[in-house]
């Protein structure tokens, strides 16, 4: 069921290796050429067989394609943009994958010929891997993939598209652009920060040794460390370029806190209980969302003690 | 093996129910005995084995037992210890399972008699669920069960719980109580705390819809409603009680999460990328110590799409 008659990725790390993977295995790509700045990516995705053809331009890559997917980290796009679109083909879908969608849409919009179908969208699927190593086919299943489509974009191209994703497994919805920066800041980006700066204080710490946080660090804390070893290069982009939203949820946070640790100063116990009964609710409304498994501790827990790590 | 004739457990929830199990099955324990506070708790607790015997007070419970576990939140266990004190047999060996552990020495300590041998302790597991119903026996398999016993304990009666706490699975260490309360603050409290708020920021947000912020929770937002779905009681007795170590490290977290907000706002991309990559470099270390898995997304992304949650 080939959807595409060549398909172009990129940015090769863990997105653009997941689409490959997945495309291979529905064969909705009748070829698959490929770009990365580094050439030792370039090799590893051709080695794995991640791409037909493997490109040290991305204006090489994008030639004849009639789907470009752009892999890279935000913050590249808009030089990738001015690069590719000379090359484009007429008739051509050129969509992204990244976090933030205002920016992008100024990036790149103004550098792609009137004889394209520019769709913006996101993948909301991911893991804390990175390179052409880390992709794998059911990485979108059940995932939601946003598409912030401009005003008067082509019903059909539109339409293709979203089967494209939807054989791939996700589930596609469409959004305003300037909202999905919003939420993402509240479901992604503050999260992530957060997590960043939480184990960069433990790093830090001189009277709590780098080793018994190490040692500890089941209690909680390695969740964050979890999030906090995500790709720096898409982080450092993210918040550069969807800094408003970041920055007033931020603020919205640290309000939050400053009045959950005047409670504990004060020893308000009420006003902690009360705090804490609301924040479990939310879990339980995710859970039956069906966006996270009730299994506790995430299933690690329950894993057989072999496969467990050792103290 | 019997190692004790009789044990009984104080408090009937997680902890509690996570070591009837792990006792029955290597039988480890004489017999049972327990109470709760809450009558439906200790009706359970009875209907599904956890306990041979349950008591309306604390006091009954641990009549004749030569081992007695503190399993209720902290605020509670000096009231719990001022009744149990007069009832508790001599030689008898008494525990806890508190998240801080100063404050359950200065609150346990006193009204318990010379001929007992209270030596506090601390297991770093736990699920975020919480009751009678959701121990299980490998809880503390390969996890670590800190002790913070108090100059001249008795040595048989330390190495007897340790043996003990050993056949339940634990990796068991000896740690100075006070170091102790700071390691935690910052391997779990402070995580915690945080974990609350920014769940806490999303529920309070009314221009991003709740159903928006659960529908697309999958970007790392679920990660803190686990967290932040632990028992309320738990968390605020540990935040009252672990006050001076936990505002310490929210100091160091707030002053770093503003150098990385003003990093954000003055658009300064290298100070972001800097530290987002010293911060990976501590997630590979609690791999490498064997102490989380390496597994993308905890495991979950790989789950085969009939056991994820649909979108």
């Amino acid at each position: 069921m080939t959807v595409y008659n060549r398909v172009a990725l990129i940015g090769l790390g863990l997105i653009a290796s997941s689409i490959a993977h997945a495309m291979r295995q529905h064969g909705l790509a009748g070829e698959i050429t490929g770009h990365d700045v580094l050439p030792e990516t370039r090799q590893v995705a051709l080695d794995i067989g991640l791409v037909d053809r493997v490109f040290d331009s991305a204006a090489g890559a994008v030639e004849g394609a009639d789907l470009v997917i752009l892999c890279a980290p935000v913050g590249a796009m808009g030089d990738i943009a001015a690069e590719i679109g000379p090359h484009l083909a007429p008739g051509a879908t050129v969509t992204d994958v990244g976090s933030v969608k205002q920016a992008v849409i100024e990036a790149v919009g103004p550098h792609l010929p009137a004889h394209v179908h520019f769709i913006p969208g996101h993948p909301l699927a991911g893991t804390e891997h990175s390179g052409p190593r880390s992709g794998f086919a059911t990485l979108f299943i059940n995932r939601w993939w946003l598409l912030t489509p401009l005003d008067g974009t082509d019903p059909a191209a539109l339409a293709r598209l979203r089967g494209f994703l939807e054989t791939l497994g996700a589930n596609v919805e469409e959004m305003d652009p300037h909202r999905h920066d919003l939420v993402l800041a509240v479901v992604s980006h503050t999260p992530h920060l957060i997590a960043y700066t939480m184990v960069g204080v433990a790093d830090h710490l001189r009277r709590v040794t780098h080793e018994e946080v190490i040692k500890y660090s089941a209690s909680g804390f390695r969740d964050f460390t979890r999030i906090a070893a995500s790709d720096p290069t898409m982080w450092r982009d993210v918040f550069l370029t969807n800094k408003e939203a970041t920055l007033d949820i931020l603020g919205r946070f640290t309000e939050e806190l400053f009045i959950l640790q005047r409670a504990i100063r004060m020893g308000d116990g009420d006003q902690l209980f009360d705090y804490f009964t609301r924040t479990r609710a939310i879990r339980r409304g995710i859970i039956e969302a069906g966006q996270d498994t009730a299994a506790p501790d995430f299933g690690r827990a329950v894993q057989p003690p072999e496969k467990q790590g050792k103290g």
